[in-house]
């Protein structure tokens, strides 16, 4: 099936030409195929499904462990739940998809393909929640969601279909809801940064830039090394006036009825997947973390033709099933051309058989993560496995975060900021006010640079001094400013 | 959150008044809620959600190991892929819930919510096959699919929205295709029947009853205990005129463009559910085969305020942990109703710590599949669980085998057809054929009796001998005649 031009390999560089190196990754290594006839709509291709599956599974597992219980809800939202808080429909109905015809017969009432799901999770629960015995009530759903997305689509990055997982919580105080965005940003946490391989920062957005219903948004965003930062997951504390709008309400201990507080966690797989290519990939092509890997270890026969080379092939590969998801490569290619196949496709771990291993009872082994080749004893082979699968991810994070550390920019001036913004950094600087106050002083940032304040993060609140680097007001934050897509 | 309503158990009795039963069994076991505001579309519940997704595993890793890989397509297809096969198009389109527009814009073309994908995968199968090197091409995606039922819908069994994999493969030739359909027959009985538990026939379905823009269809059948058969999953060697209509072709080993052959196999997820739900529940309620119960081993303390009870119970559940999917329901409801409630949602077995099992050094133990109470030795636990989940499943299967096989009957005349499908019996009877000629008596049958012939078993073509039991013609056919729904 992979044509010729995919077995070329990656001729852009990451660091020279991002956005051509993405799409060659893309198409090359076969995450996706882009020509499919609607726009904005992807066909997910094996390499990128087998490795978003293996996300979804520690998200989902990560989610189940802290009480989140899974549900499907139905695709399709009626209009009228939309219509029901009106900031959210606001943000959201120009989005929408609408089916308007089953059959032939025209549809009573429009059904939108739900962008999001707190209109169809929040009917439920206003027939679910009676009493604080119930609370916190804390669901997800693995879906997909559609937005008819008018800018500039890029696939995995931003797309009208997206596969996703949405947290939707209810909880008895507006301190519980907050309780929960910090589970949720550990979440973020354990599952983004430590098994994923991401760095970021988990931003509280400003008022200006909240989710539509949203009441507060915190929100992480992971760098490019065009400069640019990626909004990944967000987490909200919904407007109270939503649950309202539903009639969310529970008995309290002493008997009376209190209004809910809701808040919503939604990790992207598929666009998280974009960060993932992105972070960890380099100039021959893919890096994939150890635990979503597609495929974890590669056997290669030098000889396809030898039996000896095949026979200890085989057993090789026996040896490692069970512990790791192996394969072996057995098509007509020349050895060297699977090399860098299989390197271009950031399989973590590579084993060559060869006639001359075979007769010294060594063998050979390349690890993607530091890009090197070991000839160990072949009686090690398990351990080593063992031991690369421990420090794959690790190795990766390392660099990773020393890379996204090393591209914060402390800035004093708006001279500076945009200066770091030219060069691709992230500056980080006082400023006045998150709230209403500071929208013109915001405004003149994003003039001056094309960047926008990304947020101010939980933990730095209390170490804020000084004056704004704009208006020369105290300065009641440390904000982030970054370009983004 | 489960309501009085909830926790009285089931009243219905299965063999008496099914369809009552069947709905308490949905709705008390939270197996999914109907009161979503969209017709024909359901919330499924974490109880019904934690099963499906260990019964999409087991299905993909079958057909992963058989070599088809995982895709992730559009929801969304354009009308005109439609429009490209005649037969299809005429099938489908009538069922088809179309999305017209995005915001306010109104769509260039209408987007179909996917009923099938077929005419989604053909147009990439195009693109992707070039020579008899690629295939087989066997492929499978992970789905929701969506028809405008007009009949009665039923949860699970008939919705507007059902949860499924499809496989569609692309072969060289018409003998590579049947193979193909043969091995999804083999994985039927592999996932349905050994791991769900599910008796079933798998039927060549009469010429007049295939699917769609198929050129042969085979589907298996389970039955209810209403005596009416549902259909499982089916598998599909497609219409020659489909390929073509997408110029679906590959170059083969002298060089020639040949027309490919494609086939597709649709297990049904939330639909299988259902016949899991049925095949095995009883007057108590569920009972789940081991390796789909959302939670495999209940721990019950007879009373929560009592600290040693509660340290046993604790240690016990970390010692199953990592073996089973293993709980502990430490909420204040007596220990009676815990009993009850769990039996009810059918936990495979179910572990009762009290003072005086402590004591003797005891365990207790209800394994759902005999509803049997056994008092082990503590120290013998593991083994008795390991035991107990090797058993387990086959004795639901060895059950439902039974009765399954004891629900078909000879017939020799048109009226012991009737009487058997009286009795909720499926009968069996010879046919003269199950092509154009012998319409005129399958449609004696069905208005005699009510019920349609189901198909015929490809390993019983070489058996048939004697005369068609309407027509007295030459019998062709072995045909199983059965009420559906």
């Amino acid at each position: 099936m992979p044509s010729k031009k995919n077995q070329e390999g990656i001729t852009a560089k990451k660091n020279e030409n991002f956005s051509e190196w993405y799409t060659q990754v893309v198409q090359k290594c076969e995450l996706a195929d882009l020509r499919y006839n609607v726009k904005g709509f992807l066909v997910f291709q094996p390499w990128s499904v087998l490795s978003m599956e293996k996300m979804y599974r520690h998200m989902e597992k990560n989610l189940q462990k802290k009480g989140h219980k899974p549900y499907w809800f139905p695709t399709v939202i009626p209009k009228s739940n939309f219509e029901k808080e009106s900031s959210h429909v606001k943000g959201f109905t120009p989005e929408v998809f609408w089916i308007t015809k089953g059959g032939n017969t025209k549809l009573e009432e429009p059904l939108a393909l739900r962008p999001t799901s707190e209109t169809a999770f929040y009917q439920m629960f206003n027939l679910w929640i009676r009493s604080y015995k119930d609370l916190p009530f804390k669901t997800y759903q693995r879906a997909q969601v559609f937005r008819y997305e008018t800018k500039a689509t890029r696939p995995f990055l931003r797309g009208r279909e997206f596969h996703w997982i949405e947290t939707h919580c209810v909880h008895a105080t507006i301190e519980d809801a907050m309780k929960q965005v910090k589970e949720d940003m550990q979440t973020n946490k354990e599952i983004l940064h430590d098994i994923y391989g991401l760095p970021f920062i988990f931003f509280q957005r400003p008022e200006w830039d909240k989710f539509a219903g949203a009441y507060r948004t915190f929100a992480s965003d992971v760098l490019n090394p065009d400069g640019k930062v990626i909004q990944q997951p967000s987490t909200h504390i919904i407007s109270p006036s939503f649950a309202k709008a539903f009639n969310i309400t529970y008995k309290d201990k002493d008997g009376k009825e209190k209004p809910a507080y809701t808040t919503c966690y939604g990790p992207a797989i598929s666009r998280i997947f974009a960060s993932v290519v992105i972070v960890h990939g380099d100039d021959k092509g893919l890096k994939f973390p150890w635990e979503i890997a597609p495929i974890q270890v590669m056997i290669i026969p030098i000889d396809i033709e030898n039996k000896e080379i095949m026979k200890k092939a085989e057993s090789i590969k026996k040896q490692i099933e069970g512990f790791a998801d192996v394969s072996l490569d057995s098509t007509e290619k020349r050895a060297g051309e699977k090399f860098n196949h299989w390197e271009m496709k950031g399989v973590p771990i590579r084993i060559d058989i060869g006639l001359n291993d075979i007769k010294k009872k060594k063998t050979t082994i390349f690890r993607r993560d530091l890009d090197k080749k070991e000839v160990i004893n072949e009686k090690d082979l398990m351990k080593k496995i063992n031991q690369i699968s421990k420090e794959f991810t690790k190795n990766l994070i390392k660099k990773a975060d020393k890379i996204f550390e090393g591209r914060i920019k402390k800035a004093k001036s708006l001279g500076e900021i945009k200066k770091a913004i030219e060069q691709g950094l992230i500056a980080k600087c006082n400023f006045c006010s998150v709230n209403k106050e500071g929208i013109s002083c915001a405004e003149k940032i994003e003039k001056e640079t094309g960047a926008q304040i990304r947020g101010t993060k939980l933990d730095e609140k209390s170490l804020v001094s000084g004056k704004c680097v704009i208006c020369g007001r105290k300065a009641n934050e440390i904000v982030y400013v970054a370009r983004s897509y």
